[in-house]
């Protein structure tokens, strides 16, 4: 977009998909570039051509206008994993967890950082980025509860979702010796299949 | 300890055990009270009157000198764990993560920030906070294969520490409630002991 289309976007008091997809792409490229303190309403207006009073009219903060461009990008992982077997499910879901976070690791690390250093952003990314993902991991148990996989009353079962997340979390405690996708592959089969008391 | 006393020990170039304590003292209380930012060697030295040139000569680095006070205050929670079944360690694991978090939460905190967010400390954190917890870990495990209660082949065994850790790690991505004795104590019953083949 050349810069008088910007400009002349940017004074539309309505905001296109295209033009807001411009914004959010600058505000995580601000994000993975110097993490969440180098998002500004100032840098983002700069970056895009965009009037800091469009900013704060359409988005209000910068905790929501961070939330608004990580809840566009991002495609919940673990959505859409339907194998036929719980055992298959999960080490999809292990597959899939690990190649996420080789190919935008700067932005997960950037993310993470926000949460731990922002109370404000925490509600907010947590119903945009965490709570999805929970759900489809419940949902991948609910089906194999209703094929008779496993028992609904499994105490293992409100545990799955934490424990994945607890493991993707936690590499960077232990060398990122944790994370990639054999480990993880070996965690479900080692600590989560038998605690559900599902045979692979 | 009046000025004039820490005026003097500071110009020794032997630090006593005393002004290291109290040194170390006031580095963790600017850590729970700003986070690693809020720490600086003109900070420390203001507080506790101590030239800024002997922080240097003795400690090197602000991050050297953090690692040092954490290193120094921090005993091991899981050090002497041993209540003769494994069932019981691991339960008694989860009650000390549990209770420990509650009563140093901001330090927790800011540990956990500043390994986020500074690479140069993490080598430090590993060897100083992370490693010694596993090692006390691995030491109740291995006290049960001794006693011939877990197959010293079980796969899960290598996952005890990082998914204890983990656990502990996500309490703030679930509004904090993953983290407390009770959850715990489940975690303990009905994902770890399950995946280690042991009954409790």
């Amino acid at each position: 977009m050349s810069t008088e289309a910007a400009t002349a976007a940017a004074r539309r008091s309505k905001i296109t998909p295209e033009r807001e997809t411009e914004l959010y792409d600058a505000v995580l490229r601000l994000l993975r570039e110097g993490g969440y303190d180098s998002v500004t309403m100032e840098g983002v207006a700069a970056r895009t051509k965009c009037g800091k009073a469009t900013l704060y009219r359409q988005w209000g903060t910068k905790p929501q206008l961070v939330t608004a461009a990580l809840a566009q990008r991002r495609c919940v992982v673990f959505a859409g994993i339907d194998t036929g077997t719980l055992a298959g499910d999960l080490r999809e879901a292990a597959r899939i967890a690990a190649s996420h976070r080789e190919r935008d690791a700067e932005l997960m690390e950037a993310v993470a950082q926000a949460f731990i250093q922002h109370p404000d952003l925490r509600a907010a990314l947590r119903e945009t980025v965490i709570a999805p993902e929970v759900a489809a991991l419940d949902a991948v148990l609910a089906r194999a509860v209703e094929r008779g996989e496993l028992d609904a009353d499994n105490p293992a079962i409100g545990f799955v979702a934490p424990c994945f997340m607890g493991m993707l979390r936690i590499e960077r405690l232990f060398e990122e010796r944790f994370a990639d996708a054999s480990t993880m592959r070996t965690f479900v089969d080692a600590v989560l299949l038998p605690a559900l008391r599902v045979e692979g």
